[in-house]
């Protein structure tokens, strides 16, 4: 258990064209991708990554639900960050909490749930490791004597 | 005020390369990308297209709020459908109830509220037209007065 | 042998948001996903698909050149269409020619040379099959002793 | 005129799920993406952008040209790079010479000529301030009393 929230793990992200769309400004279902960039960084300062995973223990992590606001649109050429905290760690569950800052404004707010799946597609046990460098981070365990 | 729901607007859509990822599945953002998909072609089911709304009207769809519910992975080759039904047309905002299909099974389920925009980005009305063609198919109206 | 030349196949596109950038027309990177869809079609009507010959020959198409000619614009909710007439039929390597046009206008032009390669990435023949079936649609055949 | 060739911009990159597809390679479209990245931070440097240029000039750059050579695959979570080069510098044309690498080994070739157009998609000068710092890395010019 612990006293403070997690620490955020922050990612600056550019906008390219590829990014936008022609209301000239970020396609919506590209903050799901700015997001999963964020995940994928979050995951590597915990010392793993999608690879490993899938090599050493045959899982990779599916996203279950996502819910996003949008808050104010970002644009070509502007400079953001995704800052991602995870929210709680179960057995074979992890929840997100995701923002998209531009120069300290909040513009976009997504929250992620994601199961942790097998080659077969059924929800297996987090490594054990993760899960610890996880909640060793100060993110709230779930169903601990799952 | 209508006592049948609204009729679906169905799109087939067939899952190319691009959509999918490493994992072997449709990459998680692009249900969002199918959905708009739908709306596209919802919207010109109705008379209209994003073209003539911005020309006519100087006006956008925004999204503000996605919730996806991600029941099971579409893959490379799959014949996919999109049903899409307006939830809500309100003075400013339309919601959709979006529904991924495969061979009659529900894989994923998207719900996204939309607000007219004009070109600064302001919440602006729906066009009455628009509106009263979305209100025609049995969609319930809320804020009839604003 | 053949005396004429194989006929083209025709996938008509919609072009939506997601295709689009911020210069207001689609995102150059998006017309080899078109073409990418053509030949996904076009393989279809050959009898076959990706996922079959991944399962039963071990084998995927990789792209080892693409070529692309920008000729005009395409736009939001534009109605295109690809193109897709097989080149050359060899051993291991296909040559496509694809064309996008709108309205009759061609508006792109696309070549692509691609390779058949097994699971590890090595070039491997094309199935004896499908080979045929590209050749007896006139393609002319290269290497045929290959 | 320049002795030595101009000095390659280096743009690095980190390949995530999104970029790849279910071959389990970076999707081929997606190498013009990171090329498209490579130009913009290449333009960044030499003091300008993409929003700088329309705003002040009216002006984009719109691609006439790919080709692209496709050596060996990136996969998820390979750290590869952008080495960009000018090769000439027209009155309204630009011609890029891209590398893409991982771990220094080359593993993309792409060539894109550009054309610098105005809000009504003609050719246009390219201004004479960006042209300028263009030719001072030691890019060769094209038509100079154009």
């Amino acid at each position: 258990m612990s006293a403070k929230p997690p620490r955020a793990h922050v990612l600056p992200i550019r906008v390219y064209y590829e990014d936008t769309d022609a209301q000239g400004v970020v396609y919506h279902a590209n903050y799901l991708r700015f997001a999963e960039r964020g995940r994928s960084e979050w995951l590597r300062e915990l010392g793993t990554n999608h690879e490993r995973l899938l090599d050493e223990h045959g899982i990779v992590f599916a996203a279950r639900r996502c819910v996003i606001d949008y808050l104010a649109p970002a644009r070509l050429d502007d400079l953001i960050e995704v800052r991602s905290t995870a929210l709680e760690i179960g057995r074979t569950r992890l929840v997100m909490d995701q923002r998209i800052l531009r120069g300290g404004e909040e513009i976009a707010r997504i929250e992620v749930a994601l199961v942790c799946v097998g080659r077969d597609g059924r929800a297996v046990r987090i490594p054990t490791g993760l899960r610890q460098a996880i909640a060793a981070a100060g993110v709230p365990e779930t169903g601990r004597r799952g």
